[in-house]
């Protein structure tokens, strides 16, 4: 069993309201600090696959098809193998 | 400046019904070796602060304050410094 973690995020030319959102609630809460923002999707998906090279197959694809929006998101991802 | 990455998952007992669904979404795709989907949040923070510490100490505070649900979600962060 493969395990891979797929982060997708807003391309960095996309608005991000959410994050500006959070952003002053952090600052209502007196984190000045936080400059900026910006919310992210993260899924964590078990696969049953030959190898590694074909899990990461699958979650290149699934992750074009169905978790990321080509137009105004970036994925990346890791996979690891996990003991059965 | 740093740059905090938090990610805040479900925790393992409570049920994740949108990850069910897109992993349903996955099998009509065709996708039969993904075995289970779990969704979470990716969080990205930019924070002015004097150090290293510093800068993870607010991302402790404002995950455990504002962006985790400690009664239902995990969350675990690294942060790096950037170059200004």
């Amino acid at each position: 069993m493969f395990r891979s973690k797929v982060v997708v995020t807003l391309r960095k030319s996309i608005l991000d309201p959410q994050g500006k959102a959070v952003q002053h609630g952090m600052h209502s809460l007196g984190y000045d600090g936080v400059k900026n923002v910006r919310i992210g999707k993260f899924v964590e998906l078990e696969i049953d696959a030959a190898n590694k090279e074909a899990a990461e197959t699958i979650t290149r694809e699934v992750s074009e098809k169905l978790l990321a929006n080509p137009v105004m998101e970036d994925f990346s991802f890791t996979t690891e193998e996990e003991a059965r």
